[in-house]
């Protein structure tokens, strides 16, 4: 998916021979080539810088289009013959930094007094609290509110009939209609994840979005983090409580409900109508079928398939962590369980 | 408890044939019954409407004053002879929309560069930080601090001494003397619950309040949800740890402590002198007995009684808890136990 | 370390007597003695009052220039011969009464219109995002964003090139250079922690600091609190994911990495390099060495030492964890595992 110019404004195509220069990495092939964005290595379209890392030893899904990579020696072998490539040995580094000489995040250009941006396409009706904050570009359609002290980041589009609630913070986002975020929810924030860099640890760049579906419900000081530089998708009519962690990149099916102190991690998949109790994890990467349940307390640290029931840390099928937890009691407290 | 129209502005009156046009409902019995209030069927007073969900199989609990229910065709048994009703395959549905065509949460009318409504009744020597809101009809007393960028709703009533931090949101809310809530607490939001509407899930309306009593102090970005219609209440000199959650219709005692991550669910009931170590939990509708105390990280899953100390997932007495991780180190792990 | 009057506004000294008066304390020996600080027994310098708590059954570590003490009955055998000090049932109580007598935390008084205080020095070309409030004595380095609605507490320093994100608040905190602070963001708060008090529970007052170095980045939502009376202390590129609690008087080392609804409880010391998956507790006063790895969920309750990898509630090494797992999950269902 291209980079979204409502969010992140971009500074200009730059030649890969310039991206070697300011990323310190070492230029293979066309030094002329032009580079216009960012993506990775399996979605990349023409254009797009793209990165691969790791010890080279499984080859990377690498798109068709796929015309400038920078790579660490390991995995140069992957490169496509008469493909330009910078080699780097932080490639993953090196892709950030060529990210942001591409493109600047719109917020990272906000000052002044103005409270509300005069470029922001208001509907008439829409009620804006006092202290509320509205970047440039910002869209908000009919009767939606805006509680008072909340931050709606440039380029964000919110739809009709949307309650936005008090100290809330949205970037890097497009919301549905009758989309509901209680007080201090944060959404669209850079996920976790670090790289290594010449220095030491660097934040991962993150140039994705969040997509909040129609009938979408964040509880009060829960966090969705936005894609890396993908989407992170709420579906619709699904509801979080209050102090869940959504990760980058994660999927949510429709009518998923979490309880309070969920957290999804990257990547992750979750089907159409799962239950969630309090405080379930839910390891990256992993898939959950639809209309599973979790019962509280649940690590998921694998897939697992439609309709099934699971609990326990790590989960396994509900029925076996019960007899887990009887079994156990009963061994090493005999007197107690013949009672 | 009647709707407090302090937070929750009455919209007047209805007839049972209005509200069974609004909700889609059929109306058996007198449609001219005026219908001015909304309640749980056990404690409704007359001209309450309250309805009737789940499979029938049980009685439900009716207030003696109830004359105005919604229900589904497997509760209708259970309405009084006489008592005019609607029918809804979606009863707590409908009564939610009902609730809303007779009041409209005060803080959904919010709107305009009024920092500081002028009705607010504030005593003199109140600070107020920059950036702090205050709603309509909020009253604040002596010595009070309310801090930078706080959001104080309609209707709100905060006592003496006082401190409320920074970038809070209160709303539906009265606060005794002396209470403390620090940086980004989120008092009175709607809590976490869903309706099968029409359409897909709903989320539940939520008209009750928050109490915090005297001397209560809530952690940094904590949230404490208001009732469904009934109160969420803190107790004299109870305490809370950051990154708690205290879900809607919990009664805490007095001096209580919940450290970090501990997350209360609906309708619990906890005793005076309860302490529990972070990341505990307990589940909806239980009862904790006076000075109970749970170790970090204990799943409270049935009613545990006074003065028990308790620990685990599921939750046992400590001892037993203790001796089931001894023993099955041991079994597991014999050589490393046997040295 | 003494209270660091940038964010605490001294008062003035008093007498030995005085403080006697104002805290209901009998004071044995010298009640002219002069009091200008507050301090913990092993760190106090001359001046400082101090106090001793608990049955007297250890010994205390005294500072050598200890010379003002609040002591219960049962600890004054170890008040030094010749050293004046005050009795009372409830030493620590009576000392958070000295120490407000004493200082005054200078976020107290905030009050007025005024976004941005005229003292604070904002370098040429920081970016302050509409909304942002800035307190009296603050510094900000060059390049640093601070985002819309933010709070910044009286006497916070703030270095270079940082990114500090919308709706956080930061009170008694020296940040360096390049620190990321995400949306909603706690930095500064008083920990959790009562002292019996003469009418039951009250907070321990914290007259410390947070310390958060180069390069560090702090998630979404996430909390550090302030010292009692040292520093919280966040190492050079050590990075928290959002919804992380990290209590008083922590100390984590370099390149700390900390996955969502991490919790390291009050005086924690976490060496250089560990990293800790999600949902991972440490308990008060445990010390983890450098380059430790605690699998998501980990409960630490004793020292790990340095390169281990642990895992589970209590916490145990990794291998032990894993064959308990197995082990139980055999024993419990062995027709499954016997597939």
């Amino acid at each position: 998916m291209p980079v979204d110019s409502r969010f992140y404004a971009p500074l200009g195509a730059l030649t890969l021979g310039k991206l070697a220069e300011l990323t310190g990495a070492h230029c293979e092939g066309d030094a002329s080539l032009i580079v216009t964005g960012i993506a990775p290595a399996a979605t990349a379209r023409r254009g797009d810088l793209t990165f691969l890392e790791g010890d080279g030893k499984a080859a990377p899904a690498l798109s068709a289009q796929l015309n400038a990579v920078v790579t660490n020696a390991a995995n140069a072998k992957y490169v496509p013959s008469g493909v330009a490539h910078l080699i780097s040995p932080v490639p993953r580094h090196a892709h950030g930094r060529a990210a942001f000489a591409l493109f600047r995040p719109r917020h990272f250009d906000w000052t002044g007094e103005q409270r509300i941006d005069p470029s922001a396409q208001i509907h008439a009706g829409v009620q804006i609290g006092p202290g509320a904050v509205i970047g440039e570009g910002v869209a908000i359609g009919e009767r939606t509110r805006i509680g008072p002290n909340s931050v709606i980041g440039p380029g964000v589009q919110i739809g009709r009939d949307c309650d936005i609630g008090s100290n809330v913070s949205i970037f890097c986002a497009l919301l549905g209609d009758h989309v509901k975020l209680l007080a201090g929810a944060r959404i669209g924030e850079a996920g976790f994840g670090v790289t290594g860099g010449t220095h030491g640890l660097e934040d991962a760049p993150h140039f994705g979005r969040v997509i909040l579906q129609d009938h979408v419900t964040v509880g009060a000081n829960t966090c969705v983090d936005r894609g890396v530089f993908d989407d992170t998708i709420l579906g619709e009519r699904t509801k979080l409580d209050n102090l869940c962690q959504i990760g980058h990149n994660v999927v949510l099916g429709r009518s998923v409900l979490i309880a309070a102190f969920g957290g999804i991690s990257g990547s992750a998949t979750i089907g159409d109508g799962v239950r969630m109790g309090g405080r379930v994890g839910v390891a990256d990467h992993v898939t959950i079928g639809d209309n599973v349940s979790l019962a509280a307390g649940t690590g998921a640290i694998r897939d697992i398939g439609p309709g099934e029931t699971w609990g326990g840390i790590p989960a396994k099928p509900i029925r076996e962590w019960f007899r887990e937890v009887a079994w156990l009691q009963k061994q090493a407290n005999p007197k107690k369980s013949g009672n």
